[in-house]
């Protein structure tokens, strides 16, 4: 169905003014997966773009030769979606990574797709402003965050990616290059393609370009920790904390056992590890006054209802401890494993509980430990099964039917297969089976619109 | 291409429990046109439904007999989204009105589309919750609300319909029941449907039920009126406050003589119409000390840049003469004329002067009354072209003229069409020639997914 790409091929693409390209052993065996590694495919080529232009003409000789193109940012996926199953061309973004301009009237930046989160964070921050959206994974690119509608966990108060994004400039297939939306607060004019290319995984079109939405940055922000004897009362707890009018930025919930590995993996002491379970909420606002009061309520009100204490992570030691030991979990639990696979699932946000239970029942069922954490603000739950000393075959059979009894659980509690990282490769099965027929043949009829010859990131989503 | 209804189609339509259906002279000719009246066409049936299975059944019926649907609310559209330009069946959803559910623990409102604006601010409100979008037209219903992601005044803090949608119960051109979305917060599970449907203004599927998100309601809200020498003055301190770091709720602008007509179209005094014009502006939060502290920030602010006053709308009394007289501009100006249009465009927020001045300009070159209102905060103005006295010929003309320069400045300045109207079928060609043939291709190639039998709302946005 597709061309294998040949010696022209990659001649043509070397005639690209500026363009990086590499084939064959040049290029690094770390390309043909993502931060998971279960899948895995080898591209036929890898370019670097640095340019929109450079975007548009890779797509304008990969069109005329149907040559499949799959786009990556820093490839810190973990479904595969940056993994190009069918050959052809990858098209790494992380060298298009200049912050553009700021405009301070209009509250914007404008900034290219491989500008890495933690980046596009600083220089918000050295000027005085905040880009809400803060997933966990702040190595990830910007043009990665919007294809997967990110959220992370400031979005309890500030919402998901999707809220940030004022228009896009991408390119599409054919190599046309086109600009979806303004940089205006409404818009009614039109289906809003630049929505429908907001979590579509580079299977629709190539972001180029992005113009976010900034907010003022917060004056004071402080962190409270709270431990309770256990899950259950940790996690009951937050409906109720939502419900006191007092809005946290961020509300994560961590296990003891996930923090250990954390400074096992860290070589760092968490400031408090006696108990079972912990809450770690966020409170910003722009008054010491303000912020106090609110984070005095939510304490009492956990006091109230079991906590065990409070404590308020003010010093830049503290801050520095909690936040890096959260920003870890993910890598700490890959560590003490020998192979994990995940499930990101999002129930409602009173249904947290419930999930999480469940998932502690399965690991008893089926003998494999499931350390979970995430974001009990808004229902996003990051779940890991870990492999340890299963066999092959014992590890595939177990992955699949605990997969198969989480995704049904999430379903039957009004939740959805992913709330952030997205469907790509190896979600597919539980996408179909969760929305059914039409549905999945919109998105199909969709992609189709966009993309005729299905080259751009084929085999992701919905085919 | 379409046929034309029969005898035997009322009768079948007649069949469908509960449905209310009529026709011929029983039709009262305002169905033929919506708030404005300019786009004009008699459906050849009526149908008022209550429940989805009924619109379905409707659906079913005209898909087999290839009638077209247009769907309406309560007909306060401006641009003849809900004109059934094309005969067949008027759906009317206003009958479908009931607030189906409260969820305390996801803050979360289950409505049909048929209630209206401000039956659900009222209920929300004796809850203790605050649905966000506010539109002017509060007896608009909410399925038309997210039809045209209607924004309203509270955009400047709160957002738009769309950040407000968490799912929606659709019914398809063929009558399938579908549910697009969860009542989740985060969501990366496949192409957002959900956000395609919403301001798709009746043209892909019709909404028959939504779950919107809540936010607990602030405690305090203050208003403040601040008058300015004039237009210049008074818009240019918009992106200074914006910059301040304080977030109001809404920023709103308005001139002397939309006032005048106001208070004539009321019966009712302003309390202060001595100035050429205004910005008013809302505070919310959930401390007094708090919405005092922003209200004197921004009050400093503007006596600072040249304010004549600044006054604290506190009183119950107060607030009634202010906002009611804000809720009838549109009214008040309609009254004020023989026939008027509008253009809703939406420009950065910094350059909203700009573009009242391009209007003022083009009122003296074109001898026409020109006033405009609207949302100084997010850049979404409402303009209104005044035929006066004009003969039919020359109000053609002038209106065509006008229009062709708004919007061609509305483009230089980097905005958009519509920012809350939508496009239906007045505004098509003015979106065509902003977005050029593939962005407009993409939208009807959707288009024809969704609806293979183009039966729902031909002609509108991009047909």
């Amino acid at each position: 169905m597709y061309n294998k790409m040949t010696a022209q091929d990659i001649a043509a693409l070397r005639q690209i003014e500026g363009l990086e390209v590499l084939c064959g052993d040049a290029i690094n065996p770390d390309y043909a997966h993502d931060e998971l590694g279960g899948i895995s495919h080898m591209p036929e080529a890898l370019v670097r773009v640095r340019t929109t232009d450079q975007v548009a003409a890779v797509m304008k000789h990969a069109f005329t030769r149907n040559i499949p193109v799959t786009v990556r940012g820093s490839g810190t996926g973990l479904v595969g979606a940056a993994v190009p199953v069918k050959g052809g061309i990858l098209l790494e973004t992380t060298k298009m990574n200049k912050i553009l301009s700021l405009d301070k009237d209009r509250l914007t930046v404008t900034v290219q797709p491989g500008v890495l989160l933690m980046e596009l964070a600083a220089f918000a921050e050295e000027n005085d402003f905040l880009y809400p959206p803060d997933p966990g994974e702040k190595s990830a690119t910007i043009g990665g965050n919007i294809s997967t509608n990110a959220g992370g966990m400031r979005a309890v108060k500030y919402g998901v990616t999707r809220d940030y994004v004022r228009s896009l400039t991408v390119v599409m297939p054919n190599g046309e290059i086109l600009t979806l939306g303004q940089a205006v607060a409404k818009n009614s004019s039109g289906y809003s393609l630049k929505d429908l290319v907001i979590g579509s995984e580079g299977t629709l079109c190539i972001i180029c370009e992005a113009v976010l939405k900034l907010v003022p940055l917060p004056k004071v922000s402080v962190s409270l920790l709270v431990p309770f004897p256990d899950m259950k009362s940790a996690i009951e707890a937050v409906p109720k904390i939502i419900c006191s009018k007092v809005i946290p930025t961020a509300i994560e919930y961590m296990s003891r056992d996930t923090i250990l590995f954390s400074e096992d993996y860290l070589g760092k002491k968490f400031p408090d590890t006696k108990s079972d379970a912990y809450i770690l909420l966020t409170f910003d606002g722009n008054s010491d006054a303000q912020v106090e009061k609110d984070m005095a309520t939510v304490a009492d009100l956990c006091l109230e209802i079991g906590a065990l204490d409070a404590y308020i992570v003010d010093t830049e030691e503290r801050k520095k401890s909690v936040w890096s030991a959260r920003g870890a979990f993910l890598e700490a639990i890959k560590a003490s494993t020998t192979e994990m696979d995940e499930c990101d699932v999002v129930v409602p946000v009173n249904k947290v509980d419930a999930f999480i239970k469940f998932t502690h029942a399965l690991a008893d069922e089926y003998k494999v430990r499931i350390p979970s954490f995430g974001h009990a603000g808004d229902g996003n739950l990051h779940v890991y099964i870990c492999r340890d000393a299963l066999s092959d075959a014992d590890w595939k059979k177990t992955l699949s039917l605990c997969f198969d009894r989480m995704y049904q659980k999430a379903e039957e509690l009004g939740g959805l297969v992913s709330g952030e990282h997205g469907i790509g490769y190896a979600k597919k099965e539980y996408l179909k089976k969760q929305y059914g027929e039409t549905p999945i043949a919109l998105m199909q009829g969709i992609k189709r619109v966009f993309d005729e010859k299905n080259i751009l990131n084929p085999g992701k989503i919905c085919f």
